[in-house]
């Protein structure tokens, strides 16, 4: 009658290949866990739900259109990792749909004081809503979760939204969304020279992104980092195999006349063990209203945001700045991952504005 | 022209009996404080409320019906005291009748630092909204503000959301409407043999639900503690007065075989005075996948939750475990307990589906 | 390409006149930040949608038509600086006309720790949602913001919530807005003689509430209050160009008798710098159930909250006591704020009930 169920360890010591199944249902993707898990098509099916919602959103009636979709469904935002963008935007995303939200950010409130296993606080989640979004710094709780609910008599649908250092899968789906809208008219996102700045050794983003890129044909890109902050030397070969034309400098100057795209990072100084941060002259990849002027006049300027000193904030209005509208995307890409997870993004056609 | 209100200590002074009707409004129930207001009447027809919940909102188009029964009104969850679990659930029965809500859950964060009375906080909140659902440590502090909102221009409804040492009424009517609905085709509450396991003397869950059961006919009740922790003389009086057979054990595998109904508790430990708890070999009250096979097969275990160790979590999977079950039921009660308290249960039949 | 843009100092550093023109948008106001921009026509325009939006909530269905008017709409309440009663009215504001919330309440959960500038943080917000209601204590930092929005792609209406020293405009809008609701079948706001009562040197709202009243003719105006925080001069020059009949004394005894509205108010102590709020016998200006026999059977009274000892709970249930009343009008004066903002306020004369 009971089932043998992995504990965490044992969970997670097995190969993405063998966990990914769990994370799908009756064909399509169902928990989101890992860039692995978005195939050219699924990317193309997405982005055309987006550009939809973002279309809809703009006639008049739209938004209370879209927000009649979901509006008997509920989610839970579970930060309990400080994160005012992601949440926003996820708890964004959950209204531009109508679904109505709870939210545990603080985890001191929580009754896990008496006692209560994580697990079980978030069953009880589960029990309650329609859909956990999370961001909790247990490497791999997210998909321990996804995988419980198996077992569970109720089985809702998990988002990573960015846990400790797990992937940060929907935001290299906003990075390339954002490339997708930029580029819609100009052939899209294949044939184009993709650059990275700055920490690219550490951050997250940059390899997401990077990797997302590789379902896309005749892509270059150029990484532009101080030596010790260069890319991996997996995933240089991880690219190479895949067919991208990788370019490595450690100057931006070579790179800002080239790109089509040029996605800039911070420096990820939470990650410094003794201080190599402070040893590097970061200013060199700083983004000003000087170096600007060598960029094509139609390239992008791709940011995760925050920001620190990176982009100089008077860059901001030039019409190349897409990081603020790349924060939007992030609302409407989200927005379309949870009306296709319910397999609801057929319902858009009804809308007669359109 | 200024009336005589009496100070918090000198109204809790009073009997509850005297108390009571404070608690009414035009001969119905307003302000749920203690489970001593529930009659036999009032279980059966919130019961009857909570299934219709239950049933149209598994009907296409019912989330959507219950969602428009209260969009008019709009609570304030008042929980000073930490409580994920029960602040979630009356978050969701809200969200289920189309509530919006407002929180206080922060302490520090409220202006009571400009020297504010709390009877004047809670009496903002009451002017801001139409439901007032709270945790609050000061013992009596809900009664006292139900009794005080008589004398304000505005009077909403209170429900106490398990505050301090104070009764948590709300939990009782779950875990009885769990005994209704897993009890329905087999002749109902009536006649059953329920078990109570754990620390049996402190938790204030088995003192609330064994009070309720007094309200049906035929029950047997089996109390299996270490004698440390065995219920106290004044409930096993009051119980038996009330025509119920009650049995004393410290052995739960006395227990087992007997019940239709098991009610397993965690360990109260923190009302400790001198570590009581530590002296007491707890986990002879554990249920294992060992002892439950002495359970009888169409048996139901219950649990307030959080659970610590009382239930190996591979019981989960077992059909008689049904303390996640009782934690969804919890949702619809204290939907079925808001539309009670508004007078919307009969707007229930508009439902075109059922 | 990049605009000229002020640092926050520089800005700030004009003209109060220089800046309002910022705060309009097509000759309306947009973004509400002090008192000076209300005109006389502008408040009894918003008096007349309060009025509206309080008529027809009080009509069957008529919640649920004024929830539809901005339900496509979204706030973020941005409150880093606590403020439990601003907060819940905004939010209750919100949910009146329709709109779904975002809050940021507690600055240390923010990505903010990331390095990021606060310009940057709000900016963030700002993309997420269409209107911004913030208090946060950085001196000018809303009326910045709204400036800065000039710059961005987007640009959202923001409310200033009584930031830090700033100006609390809605405070003196939902004080004035009482008056006007009172007064409105006695000749209104114009002729009557208003009193002012108690630590009037460092409270902003009776300040604010002074300045309003200008807009009106015929006004007396006392102010009671021990000699150290009696009102400035400035003030008093001000109120007496502007026509004011201005009364100043020590003795609450000698103002009762005379006020049509007696504006009563707590000690301001948190502005002590050494103890001067110690030294002064503040009891003289408590309202007592003694004292209010001295004043005229039709008179109300009024206080921004929270109170302390300035007013006897006992005086709640005396008809001339509209304090609580006056909280309810600040939900609605700032939902009427609000459809002003979006100019929805035309949208009122469609339901049907009127």
């Amino acid at each position: 009658m009971t089932a043998t169920i992995m504990s965490r360890e044992e969970y997670l010591r097995q190969d993405l290949d063998a966990r990914l199944p769990n994370y799908e249902k009756d064909g399509r993707l169902y928990d989101i866990m890992v860039s692995q898990q978005f195939s050219r098509e699924f990317l193309e099916t997405l982005f055309d739900i987006a550009d939809r919602i973002n279309a809809i959103s703009h006639q008049p009636g739209g938004d209370d259109f879209l927000a009649s979709l979901l509006r008997h469904k509920r989610a839970m935002l579970y930060f309990t990792q400080p994160s005012t963008r992601t949440f926003l935007s996820f708890l964004s995303a959950c209204q531009i749909v109508g679904m109505r939200t709870g939210e545990v950010r603080d985890p001191s409130l929580s009754s896990e004081v008496k006692g209560e296993s994580q697990e079980d606080a978030l069953r009880t989640f589960s029990s309650y809503f329609d859909l956990i979004i999370m961001r909790d710094a247990k490497p791999g709780f997210c998909e321990y979760m996804a995988y419980l609910q198996q077992f569970a008599g109720r089985n809702v649908p998990i988002f990573n939204g960015g846990s400790g250092k797990d992937q940060h899968p929907t935001q290299a789906l906003l990075d390339v969304y954002t490339m997708h809208r930029s580029f819609q008219d100009r052939g899209g996102i294949s044939g184009k020279t993709y650059g990275f700045v700055g920490d690219l050794l550490r951050g997250r983003a940059v390899r997401s992104a990077a990797y997302l890129l590789t379902r896309y044909s005749g892509i270059k890109m150029i990484f532009a980092a101080p030596v010790e902050f260069q890319i991996s030397p997996e995933l240089e070969s991880y690219l190479v195999e895949k067919g991208i034309a990788v370019q490595k400098t450690d100057s931006l100057e070579e790179a800002l006349p080239q790109v089509d795209s040029l996605y800039m990072t911070r420096v990820q100084d939470e990650y410094d063990v003794s201080g190599e941060s402070s040893r590097v002259d970061y200013t060199r990849y700083h983004l000003t209203c000087e170096n600007i002027r060598r960029m094509k006049s139609d390239a992008i300027i791709l940011h995760p945001l925050p920001r620190r000193f990176e982009i100089d904030p008077a860059i901001d209005s030039d019409p190349r700045a897409m990081y603020w509208r790349q924060l939007r995307n992030g609302m409407y890409i989200r927005a379309a991952l949870i009306l296709y997870v319910f397999g609801m993004e057929d319902r858009l056609a009804e809308f007669g504005g359109m």
